[in-house]
């Protein structure tokens, strides 16, 4: 059975939800039919949007000791449960001889014959287009919210961050609104602290879950089943 | 800031419970102040309950395995959230240079004055005795179910290790009824598996918890805050 390294710790509630997803969805009957995980829950790597837009430390050396610690841990092939973080996604691959899953990319895949989707995510990942560089090969247009509507996304990424439980105060209706007046009705839940604000929040809507993605294609790439969705 | 190593896998739920359990204990205002966690979701790691009832492969070997994997990783001390697993303690503790918790003993500390208490668990646990021998030491009286009611606690551990959603068709009242008709009213939830289907059935009574226990005494151990209970 293959190993699985999660590249974790940005942050740790991101962290457990790509583990608890792929816990959840593996068909399983007992322990030993569960994937074994790996996980560097690295909460010693600086923050990633920090260092992008001109202040902090580079967290690159350390993204790549946790990538080559796992690799020598066993790790088969490696996953990386923060968005923002695959802004180093090139240096990380060729650090390792293991295979280094792009989370990004597994999003893309999915979207076939989709043309346009709006993303939510740091003003670190906005501001370095990794999403725009993947998904324009794809043909698909990512839209993103307004100077002032981002900051309102980074409040929410922030606050679930902090572990805080008044994340209902944050407006991102708002954001979601803007998205559809522009038609746009398809929504990436780009930053892996969404979808646990979002579960959290109890939002409906056409949200894709990148870490949810993640999980199920973690699982078939061990060669384990998935539970019927 | 200490590492932690997380020996699991016994099961995956389990393992997440503790790992939960740690971040949401911690007083953290950002992803940094967490602790930084090593986790071995080693579910390879045989049925510990199986072998000490006479079937099935040995753990032992797979268990020193990952904690010395996890020392070699940079771990600076190791806790593991299986109640059964530590069967083998003493071995563990011997294999490597670095401390490793014991989760009962953990547990003990925490009952002063206290002179008598119930036990859930496997029949792993039971048939071992390991809660009686650190319990005992400390003068606290354990109560375990009848062969009958143990048959009950298996269901639901073994349930969860499933995944299944009807756990509360399992009635594990039965047994805590048998507990507080004996005088007793504190009971351990002395199985990984117990607390996190206490937690889905929201029962309530005189629980105690080890695995929130030790996620408190390792946020202490690394040196950082737990949060106002």
């Amino acid at each position: 059975m293959k190993t699985v390294g999660i590249l974790g710790g940005m942050g740790p509630l991101a962290t457990m939800d790509l583990s608890n997803k792929i816990i959840k969805y593996t068909d399983a009957k007992k322990d030993s039919d569960h994937v074994h995980l790996l996980i560097d829950n690295n909460t010693k790597i600086p923050d990633r949007t920090a260092y992008i837009l001109g202040e902090g430390e580079n967290p690159e050396k350390y993204l790549i000791d946790s990538a080559l610690k796992l690799e020598a841990m066993g790790a088969d092939f490696i996953v990386m449960p923060c968005n923002t973080a695959h802004y180093f996604y090139d240096t990380l691959k060729s650090s390792v001889t293991i295979p280094f899953i792009n989370m990004i990319d597994e999003i893309a895949k999915e979207l076939k014959g989709v043309k346009k989707v709006g993303l939510l995510a740091t003003k670190g990942t906005y501001y370095s287009k990794i999403y725009e560089d993947i998904f324009n090969k794809r043909e698909i247009e990512v839209t993103i919210p307004s100077i002032e509507l981002q900051e309102i996304v980074m409040e929410l990424i922030y606050k679930v961050k902090k572990g805080e439980n008044n994340i209902d105060e944050i407006d991102i209706n708002s954001v979601i609104e803007y998205f559809y007046k522009l038609g746009i009705d398809k929504i990436i839940l780009g930053c892996t602290e969404l979808p646990v604000a979002f579960e959290k929040m109890e939002l409906k809507g056409n949200f894709l879950d990148p870490t949810k993605i993640l999980a199920i294609n973690t699982i078939k790439l061990v060669g384990k089943k998935v539970i019927k969705i």
